[in-house]
């Protein structure tokens, strides 16, 4: 097992695939494909949906995807939420596709936080430490809450020095993120203030790339907000999620970036499901998602690059 | 399946069980009483530790708390990270315990939050509307990280219109709570304004017993700041935890209420793991570690009411 600091690992992986792009693999029944639909019905000869094919047909979803995505997404990032949802059945699919796919990076969108004690029983549900059985859950990095202070991020932190990354969120790419996140305190919105206290915490694990592996989650709907974090936080890594479907756009990622590097940009549904839309819609028809999800995929990796240069 | 209004059912089941007393269900496998660890060990044959008995551990040992306090406690708050931790064997644990005892009241401790779409995931995770098929992990109520704001909550209100409830973190027990949750905005510490907001929320979920459906979390730790959560939120429920091993006092109980009503308190080690201290240790010895639970909650029952009168 590596103990390769993980914000190298990504900077190697960037310059391997030439990418910047995470693939957010978010999974919803109601937005499969008819193909992969039908498929899990005849799997277990129902008529209405039943709560074992769906958990058939995210696995099958999920595995399509990365199967055809594998040598062009930086990383994935499964939303934990989307699994959960079903239970523990959906908890061992996410299971599976982490176990099985150790080649890749796994960024575990869970969004977890808790007191001290708690934190550490969420990190050893993702984590483990060098030549320690896996997790359970074995993911690369995790996204954290960090609502309730360091006593929530410090149980990850014996991990992220051996290894494994964490994003905090700072300020999230959803419409009310202004709620609390942009209150201003002595003069500064509150996600400068977790960016910058962060940045601190997060001093002791930047790799040789110049980045730390205790980065920070900025919504690429705010550029403005990205640009006031950079300057509070310049070594942090950025994920940047809410590409896409949210409304993000790629012309603005210079915004999270420190001289064009230290951000990965997350797309979900406007890759996974980029079968519903033209041009892929006419061109691969829903049987063909998993091509039309490469394709979106190679799109936006190279816009990416066009805009912020090759990694 | 009952429609009742959440805040209602609470103070129903107060009244009835004259109980205030949360008991919060923590199993860590190194803490649980050895005839437990025996007896998960004799079920799998094994020399060392492995998952499976574990696992078989942690749900021996909740059920036999539960079993032991059924009448004292007046709900039971699982905290979801000490059975993730085990990944989807855990969750299922924590799946038949939610399953198997519906009429009992459960706080699903998980604070998921996040943007609105898997807001909704998370929330199809843990409730159902009336008459539709169970959650997977059924659960009377959640609590809930508000950082991300009004779309983090949102997706729970038809729930909550409908019978749920859930608790939004304002000032959390831990000691670096403080280090987000304190700072100023406008003169008053985020969480006031935390709970300003959930306050205006949660006016449409009010019960007939006075209190709202969308509560707050403010840690027993902190009753300063419960008293100025109560002044900005006096209609909402609160949950309270920390007491006991967080060092949070029964004495301060009475600043977490409107009038002495509208709050439940949560001990979770002091109670469920009270075989290891004294009285309770010599007494019961660890075979008789519900019994010491039962005690221990018991005497916290009775105090609570001593010092805030009889619900």
């Amino acid at each position: 097992m590596t103990t390769l600091n993980f914000a190298d690992r990504v900077h190697d992986e960037m310059r391997a695939k030439k990418s910047r792009l995470v693939i957010g693999l978010d999974p919803v029944w109601k937005n499969l494909p008819s193909s992969v639909r039908y498929a899990a019905a005849r799997q277990y000869e129902m008529e209405a949906v039943n709560h074992e094919a769906i958990v058939w047909a995210l696995r099958e979803f999920c595995e399509q995807i990365i199967d055809a995505t594998r040598d062009i997404a930086l990383a994935y990032k499964p939303q934990v939420a989307f699994f959960e949802r079903y239970g523990s059945d959906g908890i061992q699919v996410l299971e599976r596709i982490l176990a099985e796919h150790d080649d890749l990076l796994f960024i575990a969108d869970c969004k977890r936080g808790d007191i001290g004690s708690t934190s550490e029983a969420y990190a050893q549900a993702y984590f483990s430490l060098p030549d320690a059985p896996p997790a359970p859950l074995p993911a690369a990095a995790v996204t954290v809450n960090g609502y309730l202070g360091w006593d929530a991020i410090q149980p990850y932190m014996p991990y992220i020095l051996s290894g494994k990354g964490a994003f905090v969120l700072a300020k999230t790419s959803n419409p009310s993120a202004a709620d609390f996140q942009d209150r201003l305190i002595d003069g500064e919105p509150l996600y400068v203030h977790v960016a910058r206290k962060v940045a601190q915490w997060g001093a002791q694990c930047v790799g040789a790339c110049g980045f730390s592996s205790l980065g920070l989650v900025v919504g690429a709907t705010y550029p403005d907000a990205a640009r006031a974090v950079r300057a509070a936080a310049p070594q942090s890594l950025i994920l940047v999620p809410g590409l896409g479907a949210q409304g993000g756009s790629i012309d603005d990622a210079p915004a999270f970036c420190s001289d064009g590097h230290g951000a990965v940009f997350n797309f979900a549904r406007a890759v996974i499901y980029a079968y519903k839309d033209e041009p892929y819609k006419d061109k691969y028809g829903e049987k063909g998602y998993a091509q039309a999800a490469r394709a979106a995929a190679e799109l936006y990796r190279l816009k990416l690059n066009e805009v912020l240069g090759a990694p």
